[in-house]
């Protein structure tokens, strides 16, 4: 069905009816002029918003709206993640254009909501307009967190241990692997290319790309991170590692030293390995989009941090001075933030 | 300036110098995961978010970029203004094309902050991104309101006064002069168009193309129409009279009657009417973003809300069943919404 024969208000209404809010603290959700919503009096708000583009931030020539739908609000709810919060709510901004059907934006929220539920998130309100140029997305996620909990950029000493959850360069591979023309199992965008220029994928490839095209955020961890208080500084790695956590060092005037032979790398990314174009030590420091979480820890709470078993993987050390370090193979070598910057002229000149 | 001369992070340490937040209740501002924010215990929270997209809701060549910042906040404080509640903090994303320079957007700040300090809203965070066509703009508003004061779309019943602020009719007559090739004091866009198409104004062409460029969001006024405690429905007029009265009575199920000769115009309209196609109640039912707000008072409360003074006129009644009429003239025409839907067929059709 074309979104015109449907109007603004009829499509507002198909999403409302797709995202009944669950929440009691949902006082008013989609369809008024503002949400309005109860948060937990002890705690401070958390607010973030991500925006995302068709043509800079996915191709739907292999992204299907199902999967984009559940990737920006895994985008958004990482950020809340990162501050050691607890997602509770969404607002979605979204440009169609008329090449968009209905099924298509209700597989959007279909894959939105199914993500959002995962953490009892409510969708409670937004905005729909027509784009005349490729369709636009931007969530804001709102949570909250104790203040004497909450874990920012800010905090990281020389010294303190650099981890990581989960593993690392999943996401920038699964990208690579889709634009080679292999897809994942029951995903697939509009199909513009020729049939059989799409590869039968086997199962790690498939990982690979549904690391990419569904990220999860790291909401339970993030929040085992918090609760803790172990940590010093956390953020998500969603521009790749040396950008990260070269803003963890900017923001703290401090330096890091990362070894490669500790950073967590996926089974599935070494059984890829001939697919790929670059060693996995590439995805991870130039590629962004794992979602993972990098925090610090002092010495003198490791003990007690590791007690804990949060899944995690310390990969470096903060140091003094302002330079980070990469020591590979025995050699001390100077990293460079690398990953993904919107303006950076070579991203001009594509 | 370029902005891949400075990256997309140098962009956000430009910003963040620009918009340095001056409310105590900002813990954590612009630059980290997310923003962390402190709000009234007693109160609840409102949020909301509008996207405008260039080429749908904005056109650069007769838009200057002060004025699209101003608007963007604007549009969306206005919501929150719809509920009775007072704005407290801005999100914005951004996506911009290459051809978009540094000083526009730290123009675009200026006049978004310029609002945004007028309300003592403070910017705490947002996205920048590239966008390969055209700019985009979403911006979240959060703000608060007593769940006793709150006013929504729904309340309203039949018998009801049905009251509007300010002036109807100026931002939609103000575009079409644009449109025209006029232009305002102080404003103007890139400058596609030569300059001897550009019509010398006079002031109330002006005032009413500053009312289009750089609307006022009803802050106060909806915060004392809340407070009064004396309207049952609210909402802010942003697509149109027709269409927006349109939504309440949908919301309530009930129809209302309109009296044209009861609607409340400008001076400016009446005096610019030779450059102007259409009747001023053309503007009024059909043109949007007036962002005046419509609220409903019942006959028991009608003394003590003309008590306080609150500037606004009444304009007609809500009425049982389920159709909206326009009083013209001795006649009474039925009133069909006919305000801005983005899907509409017509919209599709340009």
């Amino acid at each position: 069905m074309k979104i015109s024969d449907l109007g603004e208000f009829g499509l507002i209404k198909k999403i409302k009816e797709q995202s009944k809010g669950r929440s009691p603290s949902t006082l008013i959700g989609i369809g008024d002029d503002a949400a309005a919503l109860s948060l937990s009096p002890s705690k401070k708000l958390l607010a973030t918003t991500d925006m995302l583009l068709e043509g800079v931030h996915f191709d739907l020539s292999y992204t299907d709206l199902y999967s984009l739908g559940w990737k920006s609000a895994a985008v958004n709810l990482s950020d809340i993640a990162a501050m050691g919060g607890i997602p509770r709510f969404c607002l979605t901004a979204l440009g169609i254009p008329s090449t968009i059907s209905v099924e298509q934006i209700k597989e959007f929220y279909k894959g939105f909501n199914a993500l959002c539920r995962k953490y009892n998130v409510d969708l409670v309100g937004g905005d729909t307009c027509r784009s005349e140029k490729g369709l636009v997305v931007s969530v804001t996620a709102l949570g909250e967190v104790e203040k004497s909990k909450m874990l920012t950029r800010a905090g990281a000493q020389p010294g303190d241990l650099i981890f990581v959850t989960g593993t690392l360069g999943d996401s920038a591979a699964g990208l690579e692997l889709l634009k080679a023309g292999y897809r994942g199992h029951g995903t697939g965008g509009r199909g513009k290319g020729s049939k059989s220029a799409i590869r039968n994928p086997q199962s790690e490839i498939a990982r690979l790309i549904t690391k990419h095209l569904q990220p999860v955020p790291r909401t339970e961890w993030g929040r085992k991170i918090a609760l803790s208080g172990c940590a010093t500084a956390m953020i998500d790695i969603s521009d790749g590692l040396s950008s990260d956590l070269g803003h963890i060092c900017e923001e703290n005037r401090v330096g890091a030293e990362i070894r490669a032979d500790q950073i967590p790398f996926s089974k599935d990314i070494h059984k890829a390995a001939d697919h790929l174009k670059a060693i996995p030590l590439h995805y991870v420091l130039s590629g962004g989009e794992d979602y993972e979480l990098l925090f610090t820890v002092p010495p003198s709470k490791l003990k007690k941090f590791l007690s804990l078993k949060i899944s995690s993987t310390q990969i470096g050390t903060i140091i003094a001075g302002n330079k980070m370090f990469l020591r590979d193979d025995g050699k001390r070598v100077v990293l460079k933030p690398k990953g993904f910057n919107h303006f950076a002229r070579a991203e001009y000149s594509l």
